[in-house]
């Protein structure tokens, strides 16, 4: 049994990485991996790794390797893979569209099962098959479809109201693009919030240093 | 001026966040906050605020709470958003579109030029004005614009070769939606990265554990 009782967000944070990287070595066939190569692999030290696979458990014997299949089973367990979750999108917008047709959710534990817009010229047309919908049929769609987590790709200004809305309707997970700061309003939460524009402005700054770094080099 | 020599990533990573909340209290027509109404809007201690700004060279005079109009100027020049850079974006399927649509570059001091793509039927489109051209375009139009950023909006399998051509064109800064490794490839680069789809399983491993949680409690 994976002793994860508590265990921080920076080693959870990881683990999708870790996934990803063993996901790759299995469809390319590969059979065991130690913990050195692994670390090459994801230019990561190997203590680092066995340290926090043992937060999950150890997955393996030391010296052996890892058997990457058994590893892939274990982390789709512990990453909650292996079961599905329902869930609907909000908005129908550029965002809204390119999550639904960029993202396989599938692959992630998720099923998407409708779209809900209050623009009327987008309901009634289908993104990859799934159905966009008036927000007025969201509430009875939640509880006739078992929905559990909703992903919000709304405008600001329009995010409060929504939230109010599929709470009170049982929803109490998020994939968050919008700013707005659910887990505060709703504490019983679990909310993942990806703030892109916040990432370009990071990136902004680090170019900015860069050239300072660099024009201070020069002098 | 600003004393942000060795400023944690943690401290940066929150300057968008800070910038935000001051440019809606810009909008909204305030003109002075102090750090105490600060921390209440954003659900973080004061103490931290006063600790963050301090990174940046302080922003103010304890007492008398901080200008909101010096505050925007100034973060704006820490990160970088009273210059404008030069940016190409790499792939223009559904995630490259909606980056293009929904993503307001200006804002964050960049200026998109041009979109480029290997599927002869988009080559010769538009999006938002912005024109999508044939990938061996790609080398002239970096230098004769002045490009100096890369969004890369690509497939996992196509991203190595590209890296290579725009590194060598002299692109130092990328915003990456692959999962490739940049900068361990290229270490004089400037990457940020968005990992969509980590949030997404990380998600899932939360609404996993609260579920286990609630089973443990109704025992």
């Amino acid at each position: 049994m994976p002793k994860h009782d508590k265990i921080s967000m920076s080693v959870i944070r990881r683990l999708p990485r870790y996934y990803r990287f063993i996901s790759e070595l299995a469809d390319s066939g590969e059979k065991r991996i130690s913990s050195s190569r692994l670390a090459e692999l994801m230019n990561v030290t190997a203590s680092q790794i066995r340290q926090d696979f043992n937060c999950f458990g150890g997955f393996g014997q030391q010296g052996y390797g890892y058997s990457i299949s058994f590893l892939k089973g274990e982390m789709e367990k512990i990453l909650g893979l292996n079961k599905v979750n329902n869930a609907i999108i909000l908005g129908a917008g550029n965002l809204g569209k390119a999550i639904a047709l960029h993202i396989n959710f599938v692959e992630k534990g998720f099923c998407v099962k409708g779209i809900f817009e209050t623009n009327p010229l987008l309901v009634g047309q289908e993104i990859k098959g799934i159905r966009i919908y008036p927000e007025n049929d969201m509430e009875k769609f939640i509880a006739d479809n078992n929905i559990s987590i909703a992903v919000l790709c709304v405008p600001k200004n329009s995010v409060a109201g929504i939230i109010d809305k599929l709470y009170s309707n049982g929803i109490k997970a998020f994939w968050n693009f919008s700013h707005f700061d659910i887990a505060r309003k709703y504490s019983d939460t679990v909310v993942e919030n990806v703030h892109m524009t916040d990432s370009l402005m990071t990136l902004s700054y680090r170019m900015n240093e860069k050239l300072k770094s660099e024009e201070k080099t020069e002098e």
